[in-house]
């Protein structure tokens, strides 16, 4: 679909901003509802009894060039990236999406073709979720940037988030760690059947997607009053991460633990209900791969490798610092 | 309280993400709630019921340095300024503000208590409308950005929007127009209590708030079909745009259309009810200027001067072109 920037006469700043919101409202496609359900007005007009559920989950998450993808990248796989990782952290609440706001910061020089082609793929990640995007803005922006934030509601009928562990839980987490770099972190789907499924589960005591690394999250998770006693060699070490690790030298677990972008989900479930669980997500989701790294324990925040006892050196990536 | 950049020693950069969080939600004050109903997890857990009304109005909108106010503002009046401007489309909507999520675009540079003071203005101005901003994310971005993104969701008992006005409908617009730049684009009160008021008069068939001017604005809120037939000389002309005209030679009356940013409700009423509403308005908002601009005619969405039948020649500021 040609780069992110490109000539004058190719660009957004040619073209008015109703023009441009036309057009990204026509390539977002059927995620896009009609108005006054969708873009149009000062507000997008939803029913609130719309999901049937007593909570909603709120959240919102940005993807900036150079940061979260390059200027190499196909404008639909950003614009997924974009939406996916928001509905990651629904999925991490085990929420079902309802909508979605949109909003572009655009440099001058941005490929109009590129931008219709964002806001394809984000349509099309949207729609796959059963995502309405129903508004949004749009912004000029200095020289070298595009950033796109996403804000999303979605409906729970419990809730499912972090801190809530008790001691002694069993900590699980889904499909492979690590690497992401090489593709997976443009190309993921996220865990929101699987989220959904969970929060129905009373025994799942809290819920986390793992965005930062294991090693960074799992602290994150459990907060500042439970250890987590996890067994390194059960990490479920991805493809990339092995081939990561051949290229530079690290351990693969080291890429499990800190790499960031997994997008998978990462719980503590009560200790009796650990094996029946176990057996029910994997009947559930005979294709999602579904590890038990080992236990929390009262303590400090600490993340502690079952075999030595001693806490692991590893530091997820912060977005600053 | 300083400048909006500063020297690395003060800048965020030295701070890691979670710190930079931790201000940013303590400038807020009390208008971010605790976990898990404010920050802290992936989503924030609102009640669905809250607010007891039918539809859920949803918006989002942004600043940026360099186009909505500059470096030389104090923070507390920017982070005013992007909380007031998304509760002016909530106004319009009749909406009661509910919960917002706040995002964050942050150069390396950017000073930290310039940021904190951003943080306190936006948690005043939300805290004065009861708007609890529930969550947010920030992000590192190249420098010269500051960008903030708002999303909010309000609640209303039915839908007040635009391009529902009838053939033969009067125009209202509330206060006085023009001349934003001298200072009223930064301090201004969102309409709320108005926008609430008249979302609940049934003859009010349709609202927006001027953000563009009313040039642009009013063929906005009356769509393709319709024409306004205006009376240039009722127009409500702000202090500020009579000193605009003064200084640059331009009308009043073309500042008054055209300067954008009044951030004042501009609505329609069926003909035959619009004396009592206007006698009512008045009664309910005394302090608030009420003016009868004109009406609607079956049309293609031109606005026309009332004395000679033509066309205004006159544009709204674009985002873009």
């Amino acid at each position: 679909m040609g780069a992110l920037t490109t000539l004058p006469d190719r660009s957004v700043a040619r073209l008015p901003e109703e023009e441009l919101i036309r057009r990204v409202v026509q390539a977002l496609g059927v995620a896009a509802p009609p108005f006054p359900e969708g873009p149009g007005g000062d507000c997008a007009h939803l029913d609130t009894t719309r999901g049937g559920r007593k909570y909603r989950a709120s959240t919102i998450d940005s993807v900036l060039l150079g940061r979260h993808f390059d200027a190499a990248c196909a404008g639909h796989r950003a614009g997924a990236k974009l939406v996916n990782r928001n509905l990651s952290d629904l999925a991490a609440a085990g929420a079902t999406p309802s909508d979605g706001l949109l909003s572009l910061l655009l440099a001058p020089d941005v490929d109009v073709a590129w931008l219709e082609d964002f806001a394809h793929g984000a349509g099309q990640a949207a729609n796959r979720a059963g995502l309405r995007l129903v508004g949004g803005d749009i912004c000029r922006a200095p020289a070298g940037t595009f950033a796109a934030t996403l804000a999303l509601q979605g409906f729970a009928h419990r809730i499912l988030t972090r801190r809530t562990a008790s001691s002694g839980d069993a900590v699980f987490v889904t499909g492979q760690l690590g690497g992401s770099l090489y593709g997976r972190h443009l190309d993921f789907t996220p865990r929101l059947a699987e989220g959904e499924w969970l929060c129905g589960q009373g025994e799942v005591t809290a819920c986390t997607d793992l965005s930062d690394g294991l090693a960074k999250d799992l602290p994150g998770l459990l907060g500042p009053k439970l250890d987590a006693r996890i067994d390194l060699g059960a990490l479920p070490l991805s493809d990339a991460a092995r081939a990561l690790a051949k290229a530079d030298g690290k351990p693969a677990t080291e890429h499990a633990l800190t790499d960031g972008e997994d997008y998978e989900l990462l719980f503590t479930v009560a200790a009796d209900r650990a094996d029946l669980l176990e057996r029910s997500f994997r009947q559930a989701f005979p294709l999602t791969p579904l590890t038990r790294l080992g236990a929390t324990e009262a303590g400090s925040g600490r993340f502690l490798d079952l075999a030595t006892g001693e806490p692991v050196k590893a530091k997820g990536f912060g977005h600053f610092g």
